[in-house]
Formats: C-alpha cells, structure tokens, sequence
C-alpha cells in the first residue's frame, strides 16, 4: 500500500477509504465479497463480516482485520469518527453509492471532510507487476487453449449454448477459477450483437460465429474473441474478416509506451475507413484488463491517457451488419519498453469450418 | 410497468429513473449491461448504447428505445431537462454512485428535485407472478437434479475445482443459461468458511464438503446448499448435521403470509440455541431470490419485513466450527396462500459417500 499512501499528498488527505472488491483485493488480498479498507498513513485496517472471518485471517497482508457485527458503514464510519482533530478522508465516487456515502457521514460525523479519490487506485492498477503479468499471461494462454479445443465440435446443429457450455468447462478443467465473464457465442444475425448471450439456437451452415470468452487464473482475467464461418465463406465475408484483421494489426501497430489511448483507436478506425467499413464499427478498440475484466485505460475515441509500459490490453475492433451478422477479432496485449507483445496465442486465421 | 406507477403518488413523484439493471430488466425486459429506464407516467424510455441497438430492439416492450451517443447520464439527464415545470423524479439512492448522481444533476438541471425511490421495485419484485415463479421453480429443479448427477463423482482425490466444473458444466447442459452465483464446493476445514471459492485442494476421507449451488433459467435463479461427508461420518458430524436439518425445519414451519421475516430466523436460531450451536451459525436464515441471488426480503435477526403469498425465499442455516468444517442445508421455498412449498427437489438426507 505504500505506492497509494504517495498519492495522499496529491489529493491532500490523510486516509482513503476503499470500497471497490477489486481495489481491496489488489492492495490487501482479501476476496470476499463484503469489504471496506481503511488506509491511513501508518496503518491499514480491512472491514468484514462475520461470514468471512477465517477466510479474511487467511487472505489478509497488510492490514488488520475488524469484523463488523452491525454494518460495515457503520464500523468504518465509526473508525473515522474516533480522531479530534479534522480529516480529509478520499473515497471513490464511482464506487460508493448515494445511500452508503450518507451511512458514512452520519457514521463518521461532521469533522471528515470527504474527497474524491479520482480513481487513484484504477490508475495504479493499470500498470502490472511482474507477478499480475504472468497470471494475465496464463490467463490468455488457458483461453486460447480452450478455444481451440473446442474449434473441432463447431458444425451445423451444434447449440451456441452447448458451445459456451463446453467453453466455461474447459476452462475450469484448464485450471481457471472460472471465466471472467459469462461465454458469448453467437451466430448468424445474432452475431451482429456486440454482446449477445448464448441462447439453444442451433449454428446453420453458412453462419458467421462470434466467440468472445476469458477465463480467471489467481484472480486475474483474460480476454478474447474469435469469429468463424460454418462452411464454407462467401468473398464478402472473407473481405469483411480480413479488414478487421487489419484494423487490429493497425491498432496493436499503434501500442506503445508513450503514444495516447485514443491514438489506439484512431488507427483501427482509419483501417476501417479505408474500406469504408468504419461506419459499422461501433464501440471502442479495447480496454484495459486486469482483476476485472474492465479496466483502465478505455482506448475510446479521443482518449488522452498516455500507455505505459506495463499495461495489458484488449484490442477489438469489429464490423456488425444488420441481418448478415458481426465479426470481432480480439487479442489481449502487454505495453512493451518499445512497443507491444502479444499475450493471446491463439491464431487469427479466418477459419471455415 | 402500471403497478409502479400506482406507487408514484405514495413517493410525490413524477417520474422514477431506474438504473439497477435487474430493476431494468423486471419493467422492460432489457438484459443488455448497459441501461437507464425513465419511467414517467404516459411513456417510459429505455436508454442504452449502440452495442445494444439490435437486443434492445428484440427484447424491450413497454418502452421507447433510444440509444445514447454521449453517455447514458447524459441523456437520461438531459431528456428531463426538456421539461419547463419542476419536477420531483424518484431514484435509486444505493444503486446510484455518488458520481452518476452528480452526472445526472449536472445534466438535468436545477428543475429537478431528486428523491429516494425507497426501493420500490426491489419491494415489488419480491412478490413473484406465475411465470417468475415458473422460472425459479425449473431452476430449481434443475440445480437439484444436477447436484444428484453430480453426487456419484464425490470421492477422495477428486478437487473442489473439478467438482464445481462439472456443476456448471451440468447446468448449462441441461438447459440453465448458466449459475447463478460461483459455485462453491468446499472441502474439510474450509467448508467452516461460508462462502469459500472451490480451490484445486483434493477431498479427502472423512472430510465435510459444502456445495453451494445455483442454476440460471429464462433470468431467473435458484439457490441450494447441500453437505455430504466423504466415507463414514462420526457420531459428532451426523449429530450436527441434523440440529442443521431440524433448524431448517423449524424455520420452514414459520414460513407463512403474514409472517415476519425475522420470525423465519427467530425458529431457525431457536431450534440451534436447544442444540447449543447457535453461536456457530453465523449469518442470516435467507434472503429472497429472483432475477438476483439475494433480494428482498432478508431472513434475518429481528427484520420486520411481513412474508406474502409468492414470496421466494431460500431457508439456509449452517453451522460453522473453525479446525473442523461446516454444515449448511439450503432450500428454495415459495410462500403459499398457507404456509410454504419446497421448490428444492433434492433430497436431504446425510450422505455418506
């Protein structure tokens, strides 16, 4: 915690309250799903409940734990309240409900003046250690993996459900935790749903078929999706899978330390463009990828925020067609000192199956 | 969306702008992770992004679809600025960051007087129609059937991790868009932990093992717990397990309408503290179950919520000894015009396997 307490004299304020799972997690290790971190300068004190006493003592580093009998507002409110003199206390805005940040103040009482936080932590969390990389690494490795195992059972007749089903299987046979979403395979028109859920449809031949799935390894996800053709694949449709492919080239092309968010984006928008495609790409490039499945950066249009070496990324751009369907081609990606490297292992060849 | 609006003149509003999605998705049917619904009283209109253009068009009734290009507090905000009278709008005080409300408030203008919603669709919801209760009660006998598929698999050297795999696995294969919550198998002294995550740790003889399970159908979940032992049990394990079963018993015994909430958890409580365990049981009886795992109302100490006709509740007491392990038996139930139905088809027999 010793990097965050470095920024309390940014935001001038002696303690910062945590109430994002997976920002406690990342500064203390607990993952339960019922905390509050209280940092302060010389000691750090987790906010549980009973449920997870044992799992707490064996989780926790770093701080010392208070299992709360009546509310876990109120113990942390209460924490706060017992210092005479005034404190600016930060806390997220984005992670703290209306109704919880009044529970704080009357808990606390008139003395702490709260401020924001301005998402400190999602900014530290952005760069990875060594140790995050590798799970992300194995992550990526694992999802990979299973999605070519499963390649062999795509054939008309086959369920998008039963498919997602396999998927999510295999990844807990794999050694993942689990996956780090709920498995999106989707074909033919629906495909064109950037994030439709797996239904019993049957795949027909001549589908486009999108899988995006990840899986969790020691809490850290992975990220990525492929999109196939049942049968064989009209020249259109093969045109159509090789501009994104170009699009994700021109954007990984663009990753490096130093260069903006936003200029991620830009390439593959301009990719698109020049097939005349960009029309139908209709969300961001990527996202950052971590303890949850969606972190900063967001490599949006526009997006100021300066890559740096250490970041792990999705890069994702897509074309949806209404009524003939989506293709999305989406690799996870580690800030290099000189540029990037690819964490996904997967290939990227059209595959008509 | 006519029974919410019947609470409008009870909360002095206008209008209530609803962003908990499964709140969004009871009032419109939209499953997508990205919506506000404003409810006003002749047009409802469900905002969200352009990811969601086509689901939105399939699954929303009741309201109008629009698809904001700048971000949703943005819109929904400024929709409400349009309007030349003050308005009172009610909204979500514990699903709104404190952030959002600021995004809203700035976008909507010094017009609007905004005020707690006092989680009435959480308090509608609690009362489930005939198809909701169509929905759990598949979902439930789907856990049940697949935790009995899954009970021959259960022996020494077999890992938590693989047993959970195979759970979900189940559910998707026999029709469940997937679990409800992770599914937790948890094995020896970390069955003692109430919601611990299924590890590669392998069972072993004469261990206690927690599953705890749920199965998703047409959005709506169930929730069932069940302990077995691994080889022949003691004397002690089968004497605890069944104070766990006579509690559970007691508790379904109280479970009526007009009955109190906290009445449900007195009887559970009641039946331990004759068995002296009641200091081991360390959490509430249950909680209400529908589009979410955990809704309204909560079974716990003293709570003065009164049970209706339709109400889903699960019964789940458990004790926990730290060093040796825990027992939980959890049960899905609807309240009958009577008393209550088990919707949980399992059986709950001590199994010994």
């Amino acid at each position: 915690m010793g990097r965050l307490r470095l920024s309390f004299s940014d935001l001038a304020v002696d303690s910062l309250l945590v109430s994002h799972l997976p920002n406690v997690r990342y500064l203390c290790g607990f993952s339960g799903s019922a905390a509050l971190l209280l940092v302060e300068s010389h000691r750090s004190t987790l906010f549980t409940d009973s449920r997870y006493t044992f799992q707490a003592r064996e989780e926790v580093a770093g701080a010392a734990v208070h299992i709360a009998k009546r509310g876990l507002l109120r113990a942390a409110g209460q924490a706060l309240r017992t210092t005479r003199v005034r404190r600016r206390v930060a806390y997220s805005t984005t992670h703290t409900a209306v109704a919880e940040k009044l529970a704080l103040e009357a808990n606390a009482g008139s003395r702490i003046r709260w401020v924001s936080d301005g998402n400190v932590i999602e900014k530290l969390r952005a760069v990875k250690d060594p140790e995050e990389l590798a799970a992300i690494s194995e992550a990526a490795i694992l999802i990979s993996n299973v999605f070519q195992q499963v390649v062999p059972l795509v054939k008309p007749g086959v369920s998008e459900l039963d498919l997602a089903a396999e998927i999510e299987h295999r990844i807990k046979s794999g050694g993942g935790s689990g996956p780090s979403f709920e498995t999106i395979v989707a074909s033919g028109p629906r495909s064109a749903w950037a994030h439709a859920r797996p239904t019993p449809k049957p795949l027909r031949k001549s589908e486009l078929v999108v899988f995006d799935q990840g899986a969790i390894i020691r809490g850290y996800c992975s990220d990525m999706t492929r999109t196939v053709h049942v049968g064989e694949a009209s020249a259109r449709a093969r045109s159509l899978y090789h501009a994104v492919l170009e699009a994700q080239q021109a954007a990984k092309q663009a990753v490096r330390p130093g260069a903006k968010a936003g200029d991620v984006d830009k390439a593959a928008r301009a990719a698109l463009k020049r097939r005349k495609l960009d029309r139908y790409f209709t969300h961001s490039t990527g996202h950052g990828l971590g303890l949850e499945v969606h972190e900063l950066p967001r490599l949006g249009k526009g997006d100021g925020t300066v890559l740096r070496e250490g970041m792990v990324l999705t890069v994702e751009p897509g074309v949806y067609l209404e009524g003939v369907g989506g293709i999305r081609i989406e690799d996870d990606v580690v800030v290099t000192a000189t540029g990037y490297s690819d964490l996904t292992t997967a290939p990227r060849d059209f595959l008509e199956l």
